[in-house]
């Protein structure tokens, strides 16, 4: 692979400290986790974003979530027909195989893939429109959520609720997995939704008895 | 959304914990990155593995890292056929939108997707073969790196070089997007490799010179 | 500019090597830092001593920190009477243009400045009391830090209670820009006072619950 | 100091990685600086940029620059005046305590300070031309840097030249000062001047025989 270069050296570096510091000091965990595999309690559905780290808002320790990460935090339909889906299969592995007890599905505010969800879906958006946009396709899984919420006055509301909406939409399709609907009914896994409000630093976890996201 | 359910209380006690402590402490921080927007310095593709914290060992605070993470690191060959493709959407947002400057793929130790992906190959993992499989079809695009190392004495041997694989395989096929290889070529973007060994706590990066991963 | 001479050939060498190496394996970056501009997370102020890289001590990256150094990491009381304010112009442009979160003030240990400032205010450093001294005058913003520590009983405890004294004082005249308090008030900006002591290679920071400095 | 806060935990972590690595690997050093004192070889005059770390294109260890950085590497004119100097009073303290031997100043592309500068000099940037404004007043040091430059066709063209001029007015400037005079005519001091073009990361260094800067 020619074109791979060396790490920058102040990642190195870091690392070095990590492994002289966190890692010196919790050498037996980790050698348990390599040789007793993963065990974790719970499977994270996260953004990409870089200002959302859930297993620091979470206090999670190595070998706590199975997390996954994308644009915008989102679960395609089920849609068995052999190609690479890449969060269908981390869904699956973490429920069949890891057997995680609950699956919790983080959205968050300021997200740009929202963002440009819903400038595509109100048509200002053209170069997210071409087939060729990655980010356009993907995002089209959100534009239920556009049209739910495409009657709020104002744009900082829309998005808003898109975000949120990005979560519920998530849930509602991870449903339509045969192994996560048997799994939630015969209550060997729970789902959850959240969203953080990255600037007051707050957290809203979806209430299915009020229908509502409301705040811890 | 009637299936999902209210946060574990050990879930929301900790965020409430963050919130009064390092959040408290950086609320001037995460207001800037909420109202300024993100900058990121790299993209990271790691594994959803719950034992891998690349924030951990690189020392990252929020801001610094776009993370995608899926089953075993991998990046499928560009395809721009209108589907859903989250691991690709994530890098056209992080290289097109977000100008990442470096691109890093960081594979580990013991990783399970891998294992199923040896299995599976060697012909002794009949459920990863059916086409209804997410996580089989999904490792499929390891399968090139089954061949490269199954002269490979000992399985241990096979899948450590198999874990390396997946790197170097994602790093081609990453070269394989028209807008990651001219970001490469003009120097607009660099890629590394590297592979994280659980156990000891070792990092080992690809060399291009040597065309090896050899420990920082 | 008649005097100016060459660089000393073995800085030009030095040079050439990080070009060939550091730059060259960060080159995405350095261009990606050209064209976007520096979105630096904070404002250290600093002492020009040699012997303190903060850099190297927060492993941090290009990019990352907006760096002052001035002798004794001072930083005059609010004095807008248009003269000259090196110091007031590096905390207002990172206040008010580069919206820093966080501004902290690092002291070190074996300071000359503030030794000098100690044996000024002893009465026994005439030449450091003459209107002509640069330092001297500088050092005067350090006074109140040499009454309040002067009833210590031995030399090296005045010296490092007025080396911390230089951070605290610099923390108290910050407040005084009406930018600076603002910024604070409203948690847009975050106030940090550290004090390192380079024998040992230790990092006390002032802690405002115990109103002392306590080592991390 | 009630303002204060707690290190952000991240550099806290990063420190405790440096303690346990870098300084570990270098004890005896550091306790020599400590107790012998620094004896740098150069005074460095930079600018506060977050992109650039001399220590690093230099590859400078602990103890060998005494650093002053300010916005846009400036150095005012000799002003005995018993107002608080501080960049007057660290070229003192390198000059006449520590009696370095060379003083390099390093300006830089892309400069902010500069931009500001010559914006203001052009009547577009009002809030720099008030009384009030610090970055404006330091700025007015580098003015006849824009006089000198003002003919030049592109803005890009005047920005870079204004940089260049930067470094030349701090050197003229440094001359202003007795001590400095006397050092660089009896030959204990040399002054050099060099600008670094972030992007291509190169550096330009001022010739005095053909009266430019140019690249190692």
């Amino acid at each position: 692979m020619k074109h791979a270069r060396r790490l920058p050296s102040y990642l190195a570096n870091r690392f070095k400290g990590w492994q002289a510091t966190t890692f010196a000091e919790n050498k037996s965990w980790f050698r348990h986790l390599a040789q007793e595999g993963q065990h974790p309690r719970s499977m994270i559905i996260a953004c990409c974003d870089s200002r959302v780290h859930v297993t620091a808002i979470f206090g999670a320790d190595q070998g706590e979530f199975f997390i996954h990460r994308n644009i915008a935090n989102l679960v395609p339909p089920f849609s068995p027909d052999g190609d690479f889906h890449g969060t269908s299969a981390a869904v699956e592995y973490a429920v069949r195989y890891l057997k995680v007890a609950h699956l919790i599905v983080v959205g968050h505010s300021n997200c740009g893939g929202v963002e440009g969800c819903h400038d595509m879906c109100a048509g200002v958006a053209p170069d997210l429109e071409a087939q060729s946009s990655f980010v356009g396709r993907w995002m089209e899984i959100l534009r239920p959520g556009y049209e739910a919420t495409s009657k709020l006055d104002t744009r900082a509301d829309r998005l808003r609720a898109m975000e949120q909406q990005s979560v519920l939409i998530s849930l509602e399709n991870l449903m339509s997995f045969p192994f996560v609907e048997s799994a939630v009914l015969t209550d060997n896994l729970t789902l959850h939704g959240v969203w953080h409000d990255i600037g007051p630093g707050a957290l809203h976890v979806y209430d299915p008895e009020i229908g509502e996201f409301s705040e811890v």
